[in-house]
């Protein structure tokens, strides 16, 4: 392990990596589903929500289109999805509720327990796409004990652009090897490496379910490789 | 009390209001004096600097400076101090440390337990002047389970200018009614209610010691008058 005794603040992906975006869309919308008549494969749709994620994000990242939170993104592609599933005469508040189940997502089993571990020693923060509502709702349904919030919201680009990045270590008042990019991602902690940040790794083998292809292993010998945040912290709290 | 059911989130002023500045600076900088060979009246020296708070804030308010961060203004204002109260041959370590004593300030007694309780209900951020290094650092140290930092910096002006009070509402998803502007200073409140916030107070009678003549008591009638941060939460918690 590099020398990590400069390591005073530790920034975290949140989708996938924290919280199980796909388990929790399938739990919540088949809830939802059986109470108000409408019969899907809400796990597939979950999938299929996410896979316009990097797409959509990529409109903005490349500048054809200015910054726009998660959650209209979210609600653009919501739109193409109901007319897919052939799940319509919804209201807006329907569409809202089921929209807004990116701020109603469950934490891995270990991610709380963890992250309290984390924050006795460190200062801990979401650097996520969400914006700073969707992670703050997530944050007090989950019970995800963040410090603040570093949404890239208040950088207005998203991952992985370096002033994401920058931003996230300005703001702390530290220096980018103070700061740790924690992630499940191998692509987020490239990016974070190569401006200076500290990394550390673990998989989310199920994340994706059939469709993980992707961050099944480290693909890099990063700072700290671990089973989950639990691990994590036994690495850098003991 | 008027009707608070849609309040969603607590925000707070943090100096005077959270913590007690007057009194941590007083304890802290006898106890460096003490160590490091130095004497001065470190109440005053406190209220002193404090004195410069406003002024320098009203540079920035004005326009008259671009925006420039509170540990900044702080330490401006130290270096002149240092000069009247004749304490010299400082290195800039040692400066940096007395400077950072806005990072170090302690909770008001009932601060830590009221906010504890109030967050199982509300969002809670502070809403404050203090950049968010200083402002995530103070929380650390003294405590301060904050949900996410909402600091004026993020805002790129000082309260009481409207865009701070805006922001905070826009970030967090609501509208003004649905946030409630929480200090010890009618004049935050006042800005705040103009806005269409929400507004509730308790005094601190002992912020500035021998210099206090305002806030000693609610000039208007807030939605909620406390005696303290515990009182806050008796009244919205119960």
């Amino acid at each position: 392990m590099t020398d990590l005794h400069d390591v005073r603040a530790l920034v975290f992906d949140v989708f996938g990596s924290v919280v199980d975006w796909r388990g929790s869309i399938h739990r919540d919308l088949s809830a939802w589903g059986e109470a108000n008549g409408k019969k899907a494969d809400w796990e597939a749709f979950a999938r299929d929500w996410r896979s316009h994620y990097q797409p959509n994000l990529e409109q903005v990242r490349s500048g054809r289109r200015p910054f726009e939170l998660l959650d209209t993104l979210h609600r653009e592609a919501l739109d193409v999805l109901l007319l897919k599933y052939d799940i319509d005469d919804l209201s807006d508040a329907q569409k809202d509720h089921i929209n807004r189940v990116w701020h109603r997502l469950d934490g891995w089993p270990d991610s709380v327990p963890g992250l309290w571990r984390l924050k006795a020693r460190f200062t801990i923060a979401p650097l996520s796409n969400g914006n700073v509502a969707l992670l703050n709702n997530m944050a007090k349904y989950a019970g995800l004990p963040w410090d603040l919030n570093l949404s890239t919201q208040w950088f207005g680009n998203y991952k992985p652009e370096p002033q994401t990045y920058f931003g996230a270590v300005n703001v702390l008042g530290l220096k980018p090897e103070q700061v740790m990019m924690c992630a499940a991602h191998n692509d987020d902690l490239k990016a974070a490496r190569k401006l200076g940040l500290k990394t550390a790794f673990w998989a989310r083998p199920t994340e994706y379910g059939v469709d993980q292809i992707h961050d099944l292993h480290a693909t890099e010998q990063w700072d700290v490789i671990a089973k989950d945040i639990r691990d994590l912290a036994d690495q850098l709290v003991g």
